[in-house]
């Protein structure tokens, strides 16, 4: 598989981005390749003090940049040479499997938006995210991509984060579940209420049913649909609460005893 | 302070609710009182293999109860010997200071609403919850009493979150955020966007503008104004996910070692 990773993308870009690609290549498998799109020379410098872990490594040179700020559609009209305009190309033109960028969201979805249209039948693009649970991946989409959502988005986003749950995460049937504030049908608001109706009646979905915010880790469902203003408070909620747990743990074990933290860190590490 | 308790709400009322009151009497202060409010010989009974633990606790006799799942108005309207509908009476007659259900929230916000009025100037009861931070007590509304917000709902969860923090926490000038997908201003849909306008020109607030999901346990700020919807899901999120986490962790720790385990549970008990 080629995958093509936006050098520029993210906020260290690009020393964290060609470190990571570098730490990625003991988990390629053999035929796989890694293309690092961004300007060539500046890729290249942060390349050279690699060695032999390269030879996995190309570089596809993109000369220009998107800012993190930067306005999506406008930018990629000045600068159809930025990394995420080029990444787009590389997809269309099946030279790349798979792409990664950790950069301007908006300009990403604008770009391959463009270049590749949606999935037929889809009118929005939503943004997935896998959370890792005891009970195994959860695909919750949208998580900020659309905080307008009508029924029909909704709709579309458990089809798209569906099929994503098949195919790349392997789940046969998985389950689907629409996040309100309650299990009973009649709770929730008007959005969610539609929704209900049009999911109940897909039956290319399993659909379970409306969840609350205690079934995303609780093995409820492998799909959670949810308008992307509620999403995203989930997705920044949880990431900032596992890891202030973690560290009032630590804290704590310090006070009490080096030892006791230090045997400690494993366990975290792998939960 | 005189406190009439619901001795009959909650899920599994009136075993537990009377089993708190006698826990909770070594918390009391010397001219503390609680009242169990509920059928006299129900609660009696309850009550009695407590001994010398009931001299603080008395009861008041309400021999209806309204279910979990009633209709709120018309449960009132039915039975206005209900223990719900009694605790809002003595509240208004001033023989309560304060009162507790666990009982249908719907019918608690009618019989009060109907009983004591809202405040001067807000229009629609919101719930308060308090979440325990590391940087000390956040108090966020609405978790669900109100699922279609308007700008001016919230402008007045903000108020009464924000007169709480302040007379009941005892915090001189509660920080209020709005809850958001990002703290710039320009993020946030329609009614997040003119709730801001709001909350801005309100002078009698200390805002600190727009929050994150993530802001909430990171010492942003003491009070957080969202709608009901959102509320609802960070607060069954953040219960579900700590109390997961914690399982989580004990499960690995005792695959590892019982001895690490035992001595982990003092801290968690802390935390």
């Amino acid at each position: 598989m080629r995958i093509a990773l936006d050098a520029m993308g993210g906020d260290e870009a690009p020393e964290q981005i060609v470190a990571g690609a570098l730490e990625s290549v003991d988990f390629l498998d053999q035929d796989d390749e890694l293309i690092l799109v961004g300007p060539e020379e500046t890729v290249k410098a942060h390349l050279k003090p690699a060695g032999s872990r390269k030879s996995k490594i190309s570089i596809f040179n993109a000369p220009d940049i998107i800012g993190m700020d930067a306005v999506p559609i406008e930018s990629l009209r000045k600068k159809p040479k930025s990394s995420i305009a080029v990444l787009a190309k590389l997809a269309k033109l099946g030279q790349a499997d798979a792409v990664i960028s950790a950069g301007n969201t908006g300009a990403c979805v604008a770009a391959f938006q463009m270049r590749m249209r949606n999935l037929p039948g889809v009118n929005r693009p939503g943004i997935a995210v896998v959370f890792p649970t005891p009970e195994g991946p959860v695909t919750i989409c949208d998580v900020g991509a659309n905080i307008a959502c009508k029924p029909i988005n909704l709709h579309q986003y458990a089809l798209m984060a569906n099929a994503y749950s098949k195919h790349l995460l392997g789940i046969e049937h998985p389950r689907v579940g629409l996040m309100s504030i309650g299990s009973e049908e009649a709770k929730g608001n008007e959005v969610v209420k539609k929704t209900l109706e049009l999911l109940k009646s897909d039956k290319r979905l399993n659909f379970v049913g409306n969840i609350e915010g205690k079934d995303i880790f609780s093995g409820t469902c492998e799909v959670v649909v949810t308008e992307g203003f509620v999403g995203n408070v989930i997705l920044k909620l949880t990431e900032s609460l596992v890891d202030g747990l973690f560290r009032a743990i630590r804290d704590e074990l310090m006070e009490e005893k080096i030892r006791l933290a230090m045997k400690f860190k494993p366990v975290m590490k792998r939960i």
